[in-house]
C-alpha cells in the first residue's frame, strides 16, 4: 500500500515535472502567442469532454490580420507553406492556453489532422504539416508526439494555405 | 455531505431542464426529422464509446430520394449551399433520435467536420456549414455550440453538395 | 451481489470470446500483416487516450516499398481503389497489433475516415472505401462496424491513390 503511494506520488511529481516544461520551453524559444481571433462562424474555438479538448480547425493569421493565402507548391514554396504551418500551431497554442489557464496543464498531443490547400498531384503534405508537428514537440516534448494525417484540400476557407484541427489530452 | 448532495440534485435538475429543451425546441421550430436512410456501405450511422458518440458523414437527402448536389459557389449560390448544409444537420439530428431515444438525452455537440463540394480557390466553406451549425444551436441551445472545421472538398459520394460528421457527448 | 459478480463474470467471458476471434479470423482468411513502417515525418502511429486509439492516416504501401498511386476514377478503376484500401486496412491492423499486441484487445472499431485521391466530380468514394471497411467486419465481425466518412481528396501525399485514418475502442 505504501509502496502504491508512492508510486503514485512518484508519477504525479514526474507529470507535473513534464508539464511545467512547456510553458517554461515557450519562453526559452522565443515563442509569443498570438491574440486570439474570434470564430468567423457559428463556432467555438474548443470543446472538452472528459479529458479530451477537440479544437476547431485554424490557420495561419498574421499579425496584420490576414491569412497567408494560396496553394502550397504553386503559390507559396515548400517552406511558406512550413511556416505558414507554424504560424498555424501559434494559434492552437494561444487557443489550449486560454482553455486550460496554462499549457502546462497538456498531457498528450493525441490526433492531428493538417489540411494543405494545394493542387491536384501535390504530394508534400508531410512536410508541410511538419511545421506544425515540430513546433508541438518543440513546446510539448514527448508529450508533444501524436497520431496525424496531412492531406490535400482543394479550396480552404478565405483560401487559407493550410487548417488544422487537432485533439489534446489533459489532466 | 448535505451540501454536496443538495449540489448534485441541483446539477441533475438543470441539465434535465436544458435537455428536454431540445424536443421542445424542434417542435416550436416546426422542424420534422427526415426518415433515416440506410448506410449505402459497409458501415453504420453512428458509434458510442463512453459518453461520445461519433456520427458517420451524412449530406443532404431530400424527400424525393435524391441528394442536393454539385459544387457550392459554382452549380449552386451560397444559400443553397446552407439551405444543404442545414438539411444534412436534420439528417444527423435524426440519426441521434434513433440511437437515443430522444434529443433531449445529447449533453453537448463536441465537433463538427463540415466538407463543401467545392472549385479551387473558393472561400465562404464556414458561411455554408453555420447553415448546419445554427440549426444546432437552435435546437440545443449553448449545449449546441461546438469545435468544428469547415474545408471544400474537390467531390463527395454521389456528387453531394456537403458532407458532415460530428461527435456527440451524451449523459 | 453474486448476481452482478456473476453478470460481470458473464459479460468478460463474452467480450473475451469475441476478441479471441479476431486473430483466429485472420489466419482462417490466410491474411498476413505487412511489416510497419516508419513514419516519414514528426508523428507517431498511434496515441492511446483511456479505452480510445487514434490512427494515423496511412496509404496503400505495397511489399516493394511503393505506394499505389494515381486518381481512383481516372488513373486506377474501382476495383484497384478498393485494393488500395483493403491493402490500407492490413496497415492499420499491423499498427494496432503493434499497439496492442495482439488483435483480439480491440473491442470495438469506432470511427473511420477514408479519402480517396480522386477528380472533381467523382461519386463512388463509398465502394473505394468498402474495401477498408469489409476488411475490419472480416476480421472483428460486428465490433469491426464503424462510423465512417468516405470523401475526395484533391492530392495525398506521395499521389497515394487513398489514406484512411481510424479511432478504435480497446478493453
Amino acid at each position: 500500500m505504501k509502496k502504491l503511494k508512492g508510486s503514485i506520488l512518484a508519477l504525479l511529481a514526474g507529470l507535473t515535472l513534464q508539464a511545467q516544461h512547456a510553458e517554461q520551453r515557450l519562453q526559452e524559444l522565443g515563442l509569443v502567442l498570438p491574440t486570439l481571433s474570434q470564430p468567423i462562424a457559428s463556432y467555438v474555438h474548443a470543446v472538452r469532454s472528459g479529458n479530451l479538448i477537440f479544437l476547431s480547425g485554424k490557420g495561419p493569421l498574421q499579425a496584420n490580420g490576414q491569412y497567408i493565402t494560396g496553394q502550397v507548391g504553386k503559390d507559396l514554396t515548400l517552406e511558406q507553406g512550413q511556416a505558414a504551418a507554424r504560424l498555424t500551431g501559434l494559434h492552437q497554442l494561444a487557443v489550449l492556453r486560454a482553455e486550460l489557464g496554462s499549457l502546462n496543464r497538456v498531457k498528450r498531443v493525441v490526433k492531428v489532422l493538417g489540411m494543405v490547400n494545394s493542387e491536384a498531384g501535390y504530394r508534400d503534405h508531410p512536410k508541410v504539416i511538419n511545421g506544425f508537428s515540430e513546433l508541438l514537440i518543440q513546446v510539448f516534448g514527448e508529450q508533444g508526439r501524436h497520431a496525424r494525417s496531412a492531406v490535400g484540400m482543394c479550396s480552404l476557407p478565405m483560401n487559407m494555405a493550410v487548417e488544422v484541427e487537432m485533439i489534446v489530452e489533459v489532466e
